[in-house]
């Protein structure tokens, strides 16, 4: 047991703000610190498009805890702080706040400096490094801010990416009033989340409501007066280019680990370009922590490492990180099972595991409620395993997806097979789900599949 | 494999209807058989409330397959027509419509004949062996079309029994702008569905809407001209006795398994006073199956026989019996988990497995969505464990309860402990679902309790 054992935690996102509140409920008498080099201590970043929407009222009710909260718990969080340098020989960080050089010692440190967004090469988006004005990224409240400020209704809006976060930022803009584009370089939209057969209702309501470009990319960004007014799109098979006015670009095209600090330590980078940690949230180097974006970490089913870009496994690796820094023993499970779920134009959508296109799936498209009950509404359930049954994955879009999938991650983590997943006996009554939900019966799909192979 | 074989199913319930359908899916060549005592086909029992609330327009919208689709099945269907013996040497069943004798043999029969209602010993409930006029039992469309046709905005109705059906009936009855009063003789509502620390939502429902009397027994009916107009109640502990005036009593006390014909040929029957059957659905007798609310089957936790009463295991069964007679393979799983929900003044229910008082739990109550979420509705989850944080029963009550019991359900299927599903990745987004959901909260409780203990 180390007496006042000295914690310092580099950024106070969801990942570094979890760990910091686990540790000091694994050791009373730790001594805390966060650095955190933004202006808000741990708030949720999935929360910004519902206050660009309106959903939210106010940016600031993001934060989920507090300075003052970290305070009472005896955590020193130093905000508007940047860490530049960790001496790992001599354990300790270097810091600027403002001119000011902050010198630390830590036993434990836990890099938590999340992700930068990736910015595709887009001729003109950027100028002396920063992007043009209209063209935002959105990853911290700051950048929500200044997107909440170029809102106008009636205006344009162009998105580039239409991953959840892209889609996400689409429906809240949409929301607002303005005219959505969309621009996406792959054929499919959610490529890392649906499988194409699955996202027909989710095209139907963007076809609708905004204009979709699939397959197109963005090649240049027009200006008038250092503000972007126009972006030309490419067709990917015919190159064929159309030029399209906007207001505000939003680039929703994904992020990089942001492991400057971690690799100048020496920590090890893994293919995806995150810091490797294990089930510890341990990294390469002992007492060297690292939890989210900033991450790299083991899918459950294929045993390949991904980037971890949900905010409910950085979640989930702040707790690790907080109790193992502070003297205390926590295991993640082998692997993550990537459940993920989000809601657009006003469809529920989730998954979990792997998607179907090279395995065996079975694909339901029921109701949330017995025929003979009024108000049910569309749910389709996909359930994919391999060829002895054993379940891999699941996509849900419709009521209640996210809670569905959830029984299906429950699935996995417990090596369910769908022969006896299609038997499990779901809770019935006439106003809440009906006999047989969506669940069994994808299940018993795959079942009649199997069984016709055999 | 037979040629023709002949199949004949007893009762055109839930379990019986889906033994029927599922026997020629696996059989296209048999000759199938169902006789109904009543006047309809294969309809939803637990629709029933709804009809008598409003919420669902017509009792024949409750049909869910109609004879017409059974007839286009090859399946014969023979309405209001009483099966009142079986000739097991000559596998020959002896049924009566009207003054017609109908024989008919066969190779599988299927008893799903289910319960019939519990009459407490009440002074004067019943006359000449019917129950006096305003006194209503509910297991029919027949019995609901008499108490539609006996409520009456502003008057006064009794229920007996605060279990789920009981609660539903007074939900039901309070939307048709009745007076409502339930008298329950335990001392906790909802005791084969919540623990008691888990009713207060419903309770305080009850006592804003109702006259709860929880405790007491009604032990005498009084009527005007024949017609009900008071029940006198009694205290269990002080036997005070108060007269309650009303127009209408509705007994919800439960059932008994209809077993008539099932002991007549000597199928077992078990302690609790149903048909035993095996995983396949298939009595002490070869080629005799019953389903439904006639049987009993094996508690999956507890090994112990329980009364089958939920539409959910009636179809479970359905599906294995009607495999099984036709020729087929079908098993249960080692029994059944009794995974239920319900909804009534609001609140939605749910439970699995056993309950929790002599075993350690987890109680959690959270909300649907993260804190800054505007619209999150409360939920509170209670998991079950054993001593070594196996998972064998949860709780919940509030937002999307069922779905939230129906992972748990998952769980126990999967021998989950609730170390591993304190880690389970639930899907997160601000919309839908915290980063932390109640379910994983809820064992994480239990777990900090063993880890106490040890």
């Amino acid at each position: 047991m180390i007496n006042n054992r000295k914690i310092i935690i580099i950024g106070c996102g969801a990942g570094g703000g979890t760990a910091a509140q686990f540790a000091r409920k694994t050791d009373r008498n730790s001594i805390i610190t966060i650095f955190e080099q933004y202006n808000y201590s741990h708030y949720s970043k999935c929360g910004l498009p519902y206050v660009i929407s309106g959903e939210i009222p106010e940016f600031i009710n993001l934060i989920e805890f507090s300075e003052d909260w970290f305070k009472k718990q005896r955590i020193n969080i130093i905000l508007k702080t940047f860490v530049d340098k960790i001496d790992i020989k001599n354990k300790t960080i270097i810091a600027k706040k403002g001119k000011e050089q902050i010198k630390k010692e830590f036993d434990s440190l836990i890099i938590a400096t999340g992700a930068i967004p990736y910015i595709p090469p887009i001729q003109n988006v950027q100028k002396n490094g920063s992007l043009i004005k209209g063209v935002h990224v959105l990853r911290t409240i700051e950048d929500g801010q200044k997107i909440f400020s170029n809102i106008k209704k009636g205006k344009k809006a162009t998105i580039i990416g239409a991953g959840l976060i892209g889609l996400e930022m689409a429906d809240s803009l949409y929301k607002k009033g303005m005219k959505i584009t969309i621009v996406e370089a792959l054929t499919n939209i959610l490529e890392n989340t649906l499988d194409n057969d699955m996202c027909e209702p989710v095209l139907n309501e963007l076809k609708e409501k905004t204009n979709l470009y699939t397959n197109h990319i963005i090649t240049e960004v027009q200006d008038k007066d250092g503000h972007i007014n126009q972006v030309i799109i490419k067709d990917n098979n015919t190159h064929k280019e159309i030029k399209i006015d906007t207001d505000i670009l939003i680039i929703a095209t994904g992020t990089k680990p942001n492991i400057f600090l971690a690799k100048s330590i020496g920590c090890k980078i893994g293919q995806t370009g995150g810091i490797i940690v294990n089930k510890k949230s341990e990294s390469s180097i002992k007492n060297i922590y690292a939890v989210g974006d900033c991450t790299e970490f083991i899918d459950y089913i294929t045993k390949k490492p991904i980037p971890v870009g949900l905010g409910s496994i950085a979640v989930r690796q702040g707790i690790a990180a907080g109790i193992n820094s502070a003297g205390g023993s926590y295991s993640l499970p082998d692997g993550v099972l990537q459940t993920c779920t989000s809601k657009f134009f006003g469809i529920e959508v989730a998954s979990v595991g792997i998607s179907g296109e090279n395995f065996i799936s079975g694909k339901f498209n029921g109701s949330s409620l017995p025929k003979y009950f009024p108000g049910g509404k569309p749910i389709s359930i996909k359930v994919i395993s391999d060829k002895n049954g054993k379940i891999l994955g699941a996509q849900g879009v419709g009521n209640n997806a996210a809670k569905r999938i959830d029984t299906f991650a429950c699935a996995i983590l417990g090596g369910l097979n769908i022969e006896t997943f299609k038997k499990l006996e779901t809770a019935y009554a006439p106003p809440i789900a009906p006999t047989l939900d969506a669940v069994t019966i994808a299940c018993d799909i795959i079942s009649m599949k199997l069984s016709r192979k055999r």
